[in-house]
């Protein structure tokens, strides 16, 4: 058995994450800390989990007493600190914020000053389809951002014969956090569909930063549910491409991945609510020559604690899928 | 033309008021005021209303230059000051929060303080069709809450016969307030359905008073809907009645009553969404001879707004119905 | 008063558009009918709007009898004799079926044999804002689909200067009909965001004839919202083109238009529930040159029973927006 | 391992069944029947589920060549010849529908003719928490409906001090089963919520025969949620009963349960989404002297399949949350 503190667990991702590494056969949850919600017990928060640990104050030393390995939830900015202290002491990290997903210049052009800059270069971007072999000998995870790990997946297949891509991405509202705010009041979303951060959304820099070459127009909406997240990605090919083409280049770089199923119609979040799997449906606008991809994934599980735990596997040398069937 | 104001425009209740008097086609809509949105326009916020005035910092005097009738939609508490210097102006007031609809013991140990005591005595229980006569002539009307709106309605056919009676009411989250709580992000709505202050709602007061010598037990329910109130009450006969002589009771009540439906099935929320309607069926459980009433009202239009211009329809001496069907 | 009957008024856009006349100043709701329902009161079916007509078996001469205009809200291929019938008796007609609006070999195409070839000459296509003037003439208007509405009033400003555009639209479930499907199952729908058609949706015909020159890729989507509809639009410019030229042509194609409304950020369907407005967000891409367009619409109101009433208003020389606001 | 067969795998309860079976340590699903669905692959209709079996028409001779225990998911009528077949073979079997909950009489009251009448005696009532050893012992187990387990284990404790009970239930729409009708429509359902069957329901005769004595009002709503089921029961003592002694009689029933949960405040049944919790908070109206119940459950897990599989647990000797956490 292994031992996991799971670092901001009274946030949705975080509560998951925290979920799942309690109910895995070979990770033990020993610590759950929060900031606001220290000293309560993570059940109140969280009944669904059933989880009897009390939220704890962050303390890198404490944690390192009782775990090998921690999951990072914390938000953008407030994550690179913990996550220094943790790596001091010896723990092997995942972190779910954005602070180790970029370079210091892309990050700080789209969040703010970084509080770790040198252990930017130590860190593996943990999408695992596509960087398993680095995360396997990672000591530092940065797990991708929910609308990045839809549209990546969706659209590294077609890196090198596609020149251009809109990604229309639609996300429930748990991606917006547990804080109230006025965007995310039942009564503003329900009965609505939005277009946000047409302007430049922050995710772009890691779509741009793994798909060179591809000039991407990605823009977040945000719908009336709560997990789920559909990509829906119309590519433009250098060269003109048939749907057989385009379905050989699927298969031939999803053969054998476990959390990745290709299908034969347009997948919907439903089916992959509460599962740690990305469903994409590949096929060409006959009129057009437009490659059509639609992925869709749970943004709290493959979109973040899921994909976390995933990488967490890896780095510790077990099954990559244990605990996340 | 009757002139009128709407104080407190910016909440759910306030900017409906806005609207129905802004398309009434005896009422002029000359100002919207409001206390932490002031000064942007109206439609800034409620873009489907269309109103392109901008809210204004509440100022009586400026309020009574332009208009001869007030709606006030403020929390309970800040509305007995605005209130008091509207009617100081000599305006006619509907004040949808509960500061004049109980008696100062009673509201002081729900509520708070009472900030106009004095007024209190003046001002009419605004539930048209228990108090018609009286709203025809007063100069004050306290609106009733949405739960005691569909409860009272519900039940007070019943109140020469029934001793007793369960509500158990469920409401939409519009009726929680605009302002962003953790009750009501979308991720604690959605998928839900939750009792809550079954030690206790203040809204008791309002039905024990309306309803006396009935013992009721209220308990309020929030369901992942937007807008809708459904009031479901279990009566307990003096005497025990058969569903001829319920539906009598109920016939007589509300003859000629053009709001209120009587229905041959028991009603959704849905069949009176965006109405200022109340739709009721009543009937007798065979078995236990119990009296069951089910009522369905919008929480924002008979529950509020809609109500509130009823009442400011026969306060002003136009038909009851204008501007509402 | 102008007697107006609704023809097929049990379906969702049928009975908005019966509710809609009924309400109408200068409108008179003589005759409702329905096909399946026929003998039900309306408001049987739909409390809501409360209209007590009893719902007829269709017959042309009876209905001639007592309307001079009708809407007709037949699903497609059923339209068209209907149609046929009441022009024949001198009525006017506005249709929301598909059956008038392509020429006899898209629609042969896409639908099925049409039932009155001769009358698609003198259809006029009623989307106003692109063809006032011959609607104010027609004695037979075909109102557009929900998903052309929202996308022609999106792209047709760029008409000279976009060469390419995609379309992701997301459809509330009422655009998919009153009828039960496992598709429309509450179950199927809720927590879901399903792209279906992707292989070709008839209404991509109706994108190419009024749209020509533009290679479009149309995506419609199905989300968990009852009404309302938005067109995300994606348009590659023949030239480059900055943000203030596309806000130019947007100023220039729609001021004064009473139903469109130019807005500073993305519109949200909620913006437009329940009214007949089209909300419309233009910007560019500043990275990729791109054209940005965004829609939301009712689609139930602007997308079908709202416009069909405008497109009557002008072809009885009413006041456009009359019955609307 | 014990190799299982779910029986009627198409529909929403026996979908889920599947599903924990093939996620059971101790359990082998090795078939899968359905009737109008046979020969389509499971994960066709549910994805998330991920089951690979084709689905095949029942042969209670080819199920018991696989099979040595069977969880029935046939609709009411439909089941009774199935069980009767499979246990005429030997298997062990829990029966998801009514047909032999209750007593011959009972049941064709209620329901219709009974197909296999004999078994009725051998038949044994599978709420766990009340039949504990009956159910160990038994070779054919009735599961309880999804209504009468929330309001059993809310009631029960009750059982000798409480005379008369009004139980309002509201329950999401996964419960009214997987086949399309007009009441299932997203449109019908969401924004609405609606009392039915107030002229009796059949539940109530499992109520009746659980709790001799207790004069049982019992009332469902439909809710615009997908799982989830909350019993909100108000009940009356023959004696005077306080807090304290409520808390105990509900501490006394429920003391060592492992799915059953008391809790300070009233549950939400978002807080037993997907688990096989019943979450129960009991009160006392201090006014009144009403005993106050709230059981939340979620309908599909301990209302159907969740409850399937622990009943199966206990017949195999297996312990009873085996792979029900």
């Amino acid at each position: 058995m292994h031992e996991v503190a799971v670092v901001g667990a009274s946030g949705y991702a975080g509560a998951l994450c925290a979920h799942l590494v309690r109910r895995h056969p070979s990770l033990d949850l020993t610590a759950v800390t929060a900031r606001s919600e220290a000293g309560r017990r993570h059940d109140e928060l969280y009944p669904r989990y059933g989880i009897e640990l009390a939220m704890e104050e962050f303390d890198a030393d404490r944690v390192a007493e009782r775990a090998q390995a921690a999951l990072v939830a914390y938000p953008h900015g407030a994550a690179a600190k913990a996550v220094k202290q943790l790596r001091e002491r010896g723990l092997k990290v995942v972190d779910l914020s954005a602070d180790f997903r970029l370079d210091q210049r892309s990050y700080e052009q789209w969040y703010r000053d970084h509080g770790a800059p040198e252990l930017i270069a130590e860190a593996v971007y943990g999408l695992t389809e596509l960087h398993r072999d680095a995360v396997r000998e990672a000591e530092l995870v940065a797990a991708p951002g929910c609308y990045p790990t839809a549209a990546l997946l969706a659209l590294a297949p077609l890196r090198e014969v596609a020149e251009d891509a809109v990604v229309d991405a639609k996300s429930g509202v748990s991606g917006a956090g547990r804080e109230p705010k006025q965007a995310t009041h039942f009564v503003s979303v329900t009965e609505n569909v939005n277009p946000y951060a047409v302007d430049g959304h922050r995710h772009q820099a890691e779509l741009d930063r793994e798909l060179p070459g591809m000039r991407i127009t990605f823009i977040p909406h945000l719908l009336p549910i709560d997990q789920g997240l559909l990509a829906s990605c119309y590519a433009t090919a250098k060269r003109p491409l048939d749907g057989p083409a385009v379905a050989e280049l699927f298969e031939a770089a999803y053969a054998g991945e476990p959390f990745v199923e290709l299908t034969d119609t347009p997948p919907g979040t439903g089916e992959v609510r509460e599962t740690n799997r990305c469903r994409i449906h590949a096929t060409v606008d006959g009129e057009t020559g437009r490659v059509l991809v639609f992925a869709a994934i749970d943004n709290l599980w493959k979109g973040a604690a899921g994909q976390a735990v995933q990488d967490l596997n890896l780095m510790l040398g077990l099954p990559e899928t244990e605990g996340l069937l």
